[in-house]
């Protein structure tokens, strides 16, 4: 199935449920919140800088650069997130805070279109010359996603017009032209940028543009060679692309040459990002086939059972198939995020309930733990065990954290989750050629062409999703239901007689005239399942996660006690779900039994203790560490 | 039961059996070997220059300075190793090259007494002006042992008297004297050699500097932070100190106040070693207790199942109590050898089975592997679990080695393998007041005061211990034979009678007027064990080590195919030991079923997949890497 370029996504608003409230809070609290960490104003928080910097630039006030050269892409995607809510919930004192932000930024803007702050203020000369690590062209991207999500939103160009001249100048800059630069930027994000700013403006350069920056990655001679040697480096690269070299910028060889992931987790999946979205409005047959092999080699060796890829902390990068340790899980919540992007840039390709599959389990486990029950601590690393004195004590853990913490020196992740739950509703639906496809199951109402969708569901906790129909007059369409991979059993019923199912690689379709006030009941059975690993995941090895639904459980010391490894599964013992509005905010929690192993008085005997049985209690593992510090786990040792 | 501090120990010649097969190697292979590395003159290998160093700082030939700080310190190593061959093997060639090399170091010696050729080569001026980092007291410690080693075997001072002229020279320099560096090294090593330098010339005030030392460590004001302040630098310690600071050499408080072992491991090990040395020959009661406590601390707390301690790779340090991963275990054969040096020295202090358990333990596993069946190759880094693909491509694990190699940049390691087995009798006897104890079972005969035991016995393969004594005239004496505590059930012949045997702290007491010929049989009987790990040991959850008498084994992908970890064992399964002659240069192997987990066609499942039945085969774990590269672990999953 194909889909033009211009489809427009479905208006979508959330309006109860689970996911509506992390929605609501990210709203509601994440984004002020974010706000003023943008502005310095949090105390004991790390500082950011971002506001201020564009300040400096745009001569409103005197100071001094501070952070990171991509320090301006926090802003960037906080300005995408805030348009997002301005699109869904309209607030007046946010859009002209807005304004007031984005006459700032044109007026630090140069009159050539250049607009980085760290590069204005800190190294004027050196525009474009370190491609490789400065993350110039990273942060024009998340500038122009954010023009591009402002305009959407609100209609005006203001931010929009400062990006297209970012944009123009850049691809004035670079291409194969006598006078232009044959580079691409060491961080992948512009690539998905143009697209969607010639999707937005129609203007087809853009995705040339992206095009090229693909196209041109890692071929010989290497840019990233000619540029350190221009810059009278000795040819040796810094520490985090240990082992991959320039692959770990995904730039070792020409990208179509790719097939197992590759470096930089962040950076490969918004490299993919581009890559499907290229495949798609060209579209390249080829492109999108090697896509899906990439996702594929993702999906199947290297993605921890919370969606979550990256496992080496040296350069938040891929490694090793089936290498997925829990204590050294990266896990970067962006690179999580990533995984949700891509998934559901094939979702357009192809609708196909594996995608989406991988995104819910990505969004529900991975994302959603990057951010705490009150919006305003975050996660950057997101293991999937954790003994709090080793984590603090180990090298290889350093950036591990035992506690969400307020912002971070490099904090990209906070304002991802905050874009992706502005606009979560571009996740949860596609409009089809044919109708309307639901991917993600959460209480509210899609309008579309076809008419309104209202869903009633109280999911991921109930396993009953029930679908009001409002069609457009004399609008006959398609409605595709996602069905979960994970469910074994699913039933549908329509007006209250039950239907057989019509599964279409994943999706239930229901084709059929529709009546005002026609309802579909999706019942999708969640028991406690218990998740194991391929036999090549070495550290699951004998072990099983809890999973109902598309929830990942872990067990933490707070409900458990500590030694969490002391702690067995037998195979034959009984799990229950059950509802605890009182724990987490309001959650389905999992309780049973397990096996303790008892402290011994040696290290090392020949005697086999008797293990004793105690209650087991897991809560789903997105909430973990709401209840201060102490040990989690994942992987429970079968017994 | 204390000891005179002159008591000799017996001498030893080993001649059959397992230790003194390695023995022999190490005699006939492993010291010609390394002398030819140490002259950089094995294709292939790390250059050395250690012989290259002496010469030009000799002024015999021109050129520069190679390697670290601390270079000179391998070849002292191996010139105590040479030196302890020429007592049991004496050998004009071997002897004739030590008196060449050592008129080269005696050439290379300043006037007044100064001897360390990276300091004398390269920054003259910057003597002693960084103890911290830069090891000349540990280099100078390792010259002073080798000058005992060497006057003991040979009779010859030239060697002790260099030694004793760079002895005097740092007895001048440090000290609470108003013109004296009341500083100390940041690598422990001088305190043992100036205790041993003592005990050989009978002058007392190498002791007291000994004990100087160990008292000025950590004292506040810091002497490193002061000598830091001194160098001009900010205060910000090299990155291996991270964590622990200046802990991380032990000196971050006064020595006496250390309750729980700390830092890089080496240096743990050789600061205890010293303590407890001093604690013998002040006696020092308060010295005693603390340095049995720290050993317990260590024993544990802090130890793999194969005796290595360290488990941080940076820094090379102690970690968490009960943080033992197999994967990253640093283990650094070097550290083990400082656990078999601490053990040997506490039996001084008290015949205890237990010290000699965890020396035995160390020595037949962790030491052991760290030489190649061949004794060409070494392990600086003892893991208990390698995946090859992964140990090459993780970052904390980037100093673990999947094959031995001949020579390292810094080759601590090999020459200190080479002493220890060089000079094994000394490790395995002790002359009591009252007679002989036998620590260590191997093949050879003993000779002391009391008269002359022969030792016939094919241990740790065969559980009999046979003893031929032939007392000197009219010596009853007291024959302490140490009853291993993995031994469920030993048993004892005098003469082919069956005895009941007097249990003294771990030894069989047997006190007698011996006649000639008497014959004593030691049975040990060595099941196949089962051992695990305290419960608090997260990374041996579930796991059992397979251990034969004093022998840890692991399973290696050459015997059992790949994904090891997808191995389990069944707890009723029946593992049977088979002596294997054609394996590993002849030893015992173990052999039994598994169960082997499928490998799926899914990432994650929540399907059972069906285990099927397969034939195990275990092998000794120091014999491990020995039949090319492949996966190992030593703990194994019950199911």
């Amino acid at each position: 199935m194909s889909y033009p370029t211009s489809l427009p996504l479905p208006s979508v608003a959330f309006d109860h449920g689970f996911l509506a409230g992390r929605a609501k809070l990210v709203r509601d609290t994440v984004i002020p919140w974010q706000w003023e960490a943008l502005n310095d104003r949090i105390a004991g928080a790390e500082r950011s800088g971002c506001v201020h910097n564009f300040q400096v630039a745009a001569g409103e006030k005197p100071g001094k650069f501070h952070g990171l050269f991509w320090q301006d892409s926090d802003l960037a995607k906080w300005i995408e997130a805030a348009s997002y809510r301005l699109a869904t919930h309209p607030d007046a004192a946010l859009a002209a805070e807005l304004d007031r932000l984005i006459a700032t930024i044109a007026k630090a803007q140069r009159p050539d279109g250049y607009l980085n702050t760290y590069f204005q203020l800190v190294e004027p000369a050196n525009r474009w010359a370190n491609l490789r690590d400065c993350h110039e062209l990273y942060v024009a991207g998340h500038f122009i996603e954010a023009g591009v999500a402002h305009f959407a939103a609100t209609g005006k160009r203001t931010l929009l017009d400062v990006v297209g001249r970012l944009a123009d100048l850049i691809g004035r800059t670079f291409g194969p032209g006598p006078e232009q630069v044959p580079g691409y930027c060491g961080h992948e994000e512009i690539e998905l940028a143009l697209v969607k700013l010639a999707r937005a403006t129609g203007v087809e350069r853009y995705r040339d543009l992206a095009l090229y920056f693909i196209e041109q990655r890692g071929r010989s001679p290497n840019y990233f060679e000619v540029e350190a040697r221009r810059r009278g480096e000795d040819g040796k690269l810094p520490w985090h692309m240990h082992h991959d070299g320039l692959g770990t910028l995904q730039a070792a060889r020409p990208v179509r040459e790719l097939t197992e992931p590759v470096g930089h987790a962040v950076r490969m999946m918004y490299l993919l990002a581009a890559m499907i979205d290229l495949a798609r409005d060209r579209p390249d047959a080829a492109l999108a086939e090697q896509s899906r092999a990439l996702w594929a080699a993702i999906v199947q060796r290297h993605m921890y059972v919370t969606g979550g890829v990256g496992t080496e902390p040296y350069g938040e990068k891929f490694c090793e198939p089936f290498d997925l340790p829990p204590d050294r899980a990266y896990a970067e919540t962006c690179a999580a995020i990533g995984v949700v992007m891509c998934a559901r840039r094939l979702l357009e390709l192809e609708l196909r309930g594996e995608y989406a599959d991988v995104m819910e389990r990505a969004l529900y486990n991975n994302v959603l733990a990057g951010l705490a029950l009150d919006g305003r601590t975050f996660f950057y690393v997101n293991p999937l065990e954790v003994v709090p004195a080793v984590a603090k004590r180990r090298y290889e853990c350093h950036l591990v954290r035992t506690q969400r913490v307020p912002w971070f020196g490099c904090a990209c992740c906070p304002p991802n989750v905050a874009r992706l739950f502005a606009s979560l509703g571009d996740y949860a639906y596609s409009q089809t050629v044919d109708g309307l496809a639901v991917h993600l199951y959460a209480g509210g109402t899609a309008r579309f062409k076809g008419g309104t969708v209202q869903v009633a569901t109280e999911y991921p906790w109930q396993d009953r999703v029930e679908f009001r129909i409002d069609p457009a007059p004399a609008a006959g369409f398609t409605l595709h239901l996602r069905l979960p991979g994970w469910c074994r059993a699913p039933r549908l019923t329509l007006n209250g007689v039950a239907q057989k199912i019509e599964n279409v690689s994943g999706y239930a379709r229901l084709r059929r005239v529709w009546q005002s006030g026609d309802r579909v009941v999706l019942d999708l059975p969640m028991p406690v399942e218990r998740v194991r690993a391929d036999a090549r995941v070495f550290a699951a090895a004998g072990q099983v996660a809890l999973q109902r639904g598309p929830v990942v459980y872990c067990v933490e010391e707070v409900d458990n006690g500590p030694q969490l490894s002391a702690l067995s599964l037998p195979r034959a013992a009984k799990l229950e779900a059950r509802a605890a509005p009182d724990v987490l905010g309001g959650c389905v929690i999992i309780e049973g039994s397990a096996l303790r192993t008892p402290l011994g008085d040696k290290l090392y005997s020949i005697e086999t203790p008797a293990p004793v049985t105690v209650p087991l209690r897991a809560v789903p593992y997105a909430l973990w560490a709401n209840r201060g510090e102490g040990e989690m786990r994942v992987w429970l040792r079968e017994s």
